[in-house]
Order: C-alpha cells, then sequence, then structure tokens
C-alpha cells in the first residue's frame, strides 16, 4: 500500500538518501554533484514548497515537491520535482507521485504545471508526463551535459489544470 | 558616453532605483510587487551572479546580472536579466548591455544563453533578442498574469554562442 502524504522533519534522513542517489547519479537533475546534505535539505523544503513522501510498507520511496514556478505574475504556474529510490520497481511510484501532485495543484488553485528542465535522454520520464497530460512546450539544444551521451537536448514540459 | 562595468556596492542604490521602478511597473518581471530593497538587492547580487552597470555621463541608467541557468549539468548555460531606467530614451541602452552581455558570456565560457520567462507583450525586448540572435525556443501559454492584458503568453529564448 503506497501512502503519499505531507513529508516532515522525521522523513529528512529518507528523502536525503533518495535524494543524493538520483543527484550523485547525475544523468537527470541539473544539480551540483558535491550538493551537501544541508543543500540539499534546504533546497527541497525551501519555504515557498511543500514536500511530499510516498511511503510503502513504512519505508520511504519517492518524495517530490510543488511551488510556484515564479513569484508574482507567474505563481499561478506550478512547478514540482520528483525523486524516486534507485531500488523501487513495479511500485509505480513515479506515477502515483505525479497523479497526486496534479490533485494538490488544482486544489492550491494553480492553474497549470511547468517543468523547467526534463533531460530528453530520460524516456521513462517524458512518457510519463505525456500520459499524464503534459505536452513539450519548449526545447533547449544541448542544454545537459550528460555524464555519458554528452551534450543532449532539455525539453520544457506544461499541462493546463483548468 | 556609456560605460558598461561591474557595479559596487557604491551603486546599490541606483540598482535599486531602476529595479523597483520595474517590478513595481508589474508587466515584464514575476517579482513579488512588495518585494523589498533588501530583498531585491540579493536576489541581483547573489552568489553565482555578476552584476553590471551602464553609467551614461555619471549616472547609472542601467543594469544587468549574467549567472548560470543551472547548476551542475546544467551550468554552461547561461541565463541574464536586463533593466532599464523608465525615463531613459535614445541611448539603446538595452541592445549596448545585451551585446556587452554576449560577449562577458562567451569570454566566461558558457556555450549557450536563455531567457527563462519573456513576456510575450514586452515587443522591444523580443524584438531586442531576436535582433542579437536568439529564437524563441518555447511557448509557455498565458504564464504571466498582465496587469492591464490579464493572462498573456510567456516566451523563452535561446541562443547559442558558439
Amino acid at each position: 500500500m503506497l501512502e503519499i502524504r505531507a513529508a516532515t522533519e522525521a522523513e529528512h534522513d529518507a528523502i536525503w538518501d533518495i535524494f543524493h542517489a538520483i543527484v550523485a547519479a547525475g544523468d537527470t537533475y541539473a544539480f551540483e554533484l558535491e550538493m551537501s546534505r544541508q543543500e540539499g535539505l534546504a533546497y527541497w523544503f525551501r519555504a515557498d514548497t511543500r514536500t511530499y513522501v510516498a511511503e510503502n510498507d513504512g519505508r520511504v520511496v519517492g518524495t517530490y515537491i510543488l511551488k510556484p514556478n515564479h513569484a508574482g505574475a507567474g505563481s499561478h504556474v506550478a512547478n514540482a520535482a520528483f525523486m524516486v529510490a534507485p531500488d523501487t520497481r513495479g511500485l509505480r511510484v513515479g506515477r502515483r507521485m505525479g497523479e497526486h501532485c496534479l490533485g494538490e495543484a488544482q486544489r492550491l488553485g494553480f492553474r497549470a504545471m511547468q517543468f523547467n528542465f526534463v533531460v530528453s535522454t530520460n524516456e521513462a520520464a517524458i512518457r510519463l508526463w505525456k500520459r499524464l497530460g503534459f505536452n513539450i512546450v519548449g526545447t533547449l539544444p544541448g542544454a545537459f551535459q550528460h555524464p555519458e551521451k554528452g551534450y543532449v537536448d532539455v525539453y520544457i514540459m506544461f499541462r493546463s489544470l483548468l
């Protein structure tokens, strides 16, 4: 049974384990590889950010954040980021968190959701976001330096919530 | 004679005057309208940011920032933002700062430059960036709430520096 709920300080260790593994792999996020635990958690728990965890049988297997993509006159568009524990398979954690996130964003009154940086080689993520109604609305040529594939394109994905 | 150079603390007042006027107008940037001087200057002088001023006859008439658009594997793409004093006309401050910025970005080894949030009603800016070699690579539907025009599209603009 996968339960998705707001994160608390009790999950900091579990979140950092996932965060660190994803960032160290270096093939999906444009973070500093040597980002510290403190920096990582500060980013994941910013003041303007809601942080969630997906728990399966008492173990945190995924986490996501939801926030305004911009302030002021851009704050009606949400942004979100997702991380799934690398050793988790078959639980559809990404899909379940994605659906939960869209529901939360709608509940909070956002009019749309935007992903600013979807690496084009991350095919599973792109497939998932398309299935959840997102479109590619922009392509940034060579904007990500993939650890094996070199400079690859990055997509901007967008979905109305109205 | 327009001189463009790195900003110092001596220009904080002049920069804030411009910043505040641009943000208060509310038709080009997605900042909180009630952003404080401290918050504004903190944003304009972040650790990863280079800050410049354009000075005309001893008066600061424009300012721009240049920084990596993302960290880590996205840090080869630069991002920049520009502000020109509203009462400045005929000095081509925007164009001169844009050219200066592209030169600086090349000198610093960036491979490309990206603007994440060009409001589609800001026609003078779009015309200028196109003239300086930028293309619209993405359109964000209704992503900016214009104070008079309501929800308007936002463009992502991109230019190779290679």
